[in-house]
């Protein structure tokens, strides 16, 4: 069974790629990383280097047009800056609407160009990263368990049942998912979550304070260096 | 309600923006058409040509990238002739694989592309033009209903319940879509269905049989010019 991992160069899609490793063997491992618009460059050169780490073939595609509409303060050109607090306090500013941050169906969209490559390239399983702590509060709804049942039911009748998804931490929180990667060595140096792209993370931003909280649980230091 | 239709220049989705137009005003309509590295243009100079008719916003995206490992025999580059004859024989003939025009997963990809952009510009449904002919025998399992129903509610949970997939004709014949258009006077004069790019449609591959049958079995002749 050859899988394909949608690789962001986070920690979760770090962890997801060695757990995938461990499963099918990485000679039957590759990734895809997908741009789609993002301010910075950070994310592609994290991703390259956990690929180089686990010496896989990582795909890299461009899916920045279709979020050519979207006003999402990710995206270079937007004019909204990435909020410096975290995604409930985010929330309680919003009128039931989304997070700036919310990059309009991103995940089914990486889903479907991964579920084209890996159909191509004979995998018969995708691999990502969503965990529970992303859908918590509805913060992206497209990491929800309800969208990812659907998605994989969508994915493996499309494919004529060649393919299925699989995101072994859908019901884990972020702090399970660091645990799971730190005994299986992650790399965790080696990974970039912050939304802005100085040299150093910036600490303040959403995804910064997640991925904290998450290493402080586990009571080890985050290995990234911080501003603040 | 804004609503966006997926135009690939073909009958079905020409008689579903003609059914968009009727359902909600020409002026809440958008279309989005899909390169996905097509042999040929034909589609394109189709699609254009049906938005102009409507007077409708149409917007273009390129999917090839995600298509470049496929050796599917609708791409450019492909080594494999399209088949010139009906879905059922080139079905006899694969043993349990997928017919040689199947594009991977193709409609969950291009479904995924039109909700980020429809989310992105106030859109609350998207219309695609799927119909039961291209599912019968499993020809495209990723125009199947369960695969239909699966998508659909990805889209509605994934958009956090802003956006809703309608296809309008799935539990219809190609027959009956062509009979809905002939009653919305679809201009069927502009359209183009044909896997090969000449001047005149071949008359020959599986879609151009398939609208050939469709036209005559509403007792009407198709008003494009055919090669036989």
């Amino acid at each position: 069974m050859n899988a394909l991992v949608l690789l962001s160069g986070g920690t979760d899609s770090a962890t997801c790629l060695a757990a995938a490793c461990a499963q099918y063997g990485k000679e039957n491992v590759s990734a895809m990383f997908v741009s789609y618009g993002q301010r910075h460059i950070k994310e592609t050169a994290s991703a390259k280097a956990l690929a180089g780490y686990y010496g896989i073939e990582l795909i890299s595609i461009d899916l920045s047009p279709m979020f050519q509409f979207s006003g999402c303060s990710l995206l270079l050109g937007s004019n909204t800056p990435v909020p410096a607090e975290s995604y409930s306090k985010q929330l309680e500013k919003e009128s039931g609407g989304f997070v700036s941050t919310y990059v309009p169906f991103r995940n089914g969209l990486f889903l479907s160009a991964a579920a084209s490559i890996a159909l191509s390239k004979g995998c018969g399983v995708i691999y990502y990263g969503a965990h529970s702590g992303d859908s918590a509060e509805n913060v992206y709804p497209d990491c929800s368990e309800k969208f990812n049942n659907a998605m994989n039911t969508a994915v493996y009748e499309g494919s004529g049942h060649m393919l299925r998804i699989e995101a072994p931490f859908i019901g884990m929180t972020k702090a399970e998912v660091i645990k799971t990667g730190i005994s299986l060595n992650v790399p965790y140096e080696l990974t970039w979550s912050c939304y802005n792209g100085q040299d150093k993370a910036c600490g303040r931003c959403g995804t910064c304070l997640d991925r904290l909280n998450a290493f402080k649980e586990n009571g080890i230091p985050d290995p990234i260096e911080f501003e603040n």
